[in-house]
């Protein structure tokens, strides 16, 4: 599919929440929480997930014509209905594009970046905008030290349109329910309604069993990438950049001890910004194109993990 | 885009609740019911969302083989986090393929619908699950009559696959967020999240405007069919079956009053399942292919709004 990211952008609170203020709040040192998640700061925004999502948009948009659509691509919603590509147009002031959200959790990016691709392959849009905005700091649990020291907030978008010198080379994702237990926020929906008597407080929380995600993640992570490789007859050093899903920073550093890709071709934004769920990979892929990390025609790798537990990757010609 | 709905199927729950017995929860007569919303009877799921939608898969898939790509089309998720795509899979008993969701509200099978299509015209899959499944009966306020007698739960699903005898002739969506407090559950999200201290307890149910959506919403709707039919030559005559979505009875009558197609042409189940929020377009689809008002070749228009406010439209050459 002969698809260019044509527009990014991202919006990144200016508040910063240092390792040593977590510290106080999950009662853990500001060593264990570097040594543990990798992340010294994140940042924590005082607007909501449609506000960041529509300030990354502008971003990305940068005065440019409106999008034909417009897909909000976020792990966690505004509120249940509308969902939350309504409220992202609404704060954009646009009227009458069609809108609606996709969601995989963390990989919300990556699969909206390949429904996007294929609805401009296959002619039914011109120049698709895609928004992932995150709030995660609304959902910690600080008795839940780990995850509560990971999460971050912001919100990071692209545009995308048809261009015969770029490419989506190949899109993989599986799904492994065998881990749905393991990453959750089990409140929200119809499982954990407020009403059912055995809804409790921290089912409107974010937990992970971070070991449990990071060894059967490592595993797959590893066979899809040599799938994509060998489908695509490429070894490790013809990828140019590697944007990975920021789950922490052990599981980034995968990418290199067991991916085979070197440290200084992965971004690592997590010591920064944290894990912004479905923010991350955008804003990493936002950020690497204004550092000049990725120049036209390179071989670039997004890839991650989410809730699921799935995993997906997208390897595209710049 | 040369696309088949190759299986369909639903799961309607047993458990019926009349007109009179919603009398007593909301305080009102069983003729104010009926005359209000067209409602005579609604299912009420005694099983969550997952299970619902897997039994309509089931259905759907009919003992064939497993699909590449399931997508979860529902207008209200089972928990936050993971998406519900990934319990439907779990309950089907599958695991490695691909899944998300797409969040439309009410429309989200539309939407799905065309994503899918889009995916398979690309040549990214061959085979796509689209599930819908909703159980508004969890989500009504008895202290807002007239929504909480219209909803009512079911889950519904389609598979869809390339041939070259059907096609997907036209599809359209608008997003109008003028109307995006119309129809809401203001909770579920970071807006109205349990830790908020404005979060009150009716954040957590379904609220419409009834007035508000059928004003708006008959305009945009009209003004979509008249854009569609000319765009393809065709006059309302032409169209073989409706299958709107089951708003109220009011809005389903308005296709024949001011859209032009004849009543026996147009899918009405409202009297006997109510609202089924994403569920009601795949269920009335269902059920129409099962009562042989669809036939190979047929000219359908699947019709319909959602919260946001949204109307989308897919003509397909069955």
């Amino acid at each position: 599919m002969n698809i260019k990211i044509t527009g990014h952008g991202h919006y990144i609170p200016k508040t910063i929440e240092t390792a040593q203020e977590v510290s106080q709040k999950i009662n853990k040192t500001e060593d264990w929480i570097i040594s543990r998640t990798g992340v010294k700061n994140r940042r924590i925004s005082d607007i909501d997930v449609d506000q960041m999502g529509a300030l990354a948009a502008k971003d990305a948009l940068d005065n440019s014509s409106p999008p034909d659509l417009i897909i909000n691509a976020s792990g966690v919603p505004k509120q249940t209905i509308p969902d939350t590509s309504v409220f992202i147009q609404k704060a954009l002031g646009l009227s009458g594009i069609p809108s609606f959200s996709v969601h995989s959790t963390c990989l919300s990016f990556l699969t909206a970046f390949h429904t996007a691709s294929s609805l401009i392959a296959s002619e039914q849009y011109k120049k698709i905008l895609i928004v992932s905005s995150d709030r995660g700091s609304i959902g910690r649990n600080f008795n839940e030290p780990e995850s509560a020291a990971l999460l971050g907030d912001a919100a990071a978008a692209v545009v995308l349109e048809s261009d015969q010198n770029s490419e989506v080379l190949s899109y993989q994702m599986e799904t492994w329910p065998e881990g749905s237990t393991f990453t959750q926020v089990k409140g929200g929906g119809t499982y954990r309604h407020p009403d059912n008597p055995k809804t409790i407080d921290k089912d409107h929380y974010f937990t992970m069993s971070g070991p449990q995600v990071y060894k059967m993640a490592r595993k797959k992570v590893y066979f899809m990438i040599q799938k994509i490789l060998q489908e695509n007859n490429l070894s490790p050093k013809d990828i140019d950049f590697v944007i990975p899903h920021q789950a922490s920073n052990t599981a980034i550093q995968a990418y290199s001890k067991f991916g085979g890709f070197p440290e200084n071709k992965v971004m690592n934004i997590i010591s920064e910004y944290g894990n912004c769920v479905s923010a991350s990979i955008p804003l990493a892929l936002s950020l690497a194109i204004e550092q000049n990390k990725i120049n036209p025609g390179d071989l670039v790798m997004m890839i991650g993990t989410g809730a699921g537990l799935s995993v997906a990757s997208a390897l595209i010609k710049f």
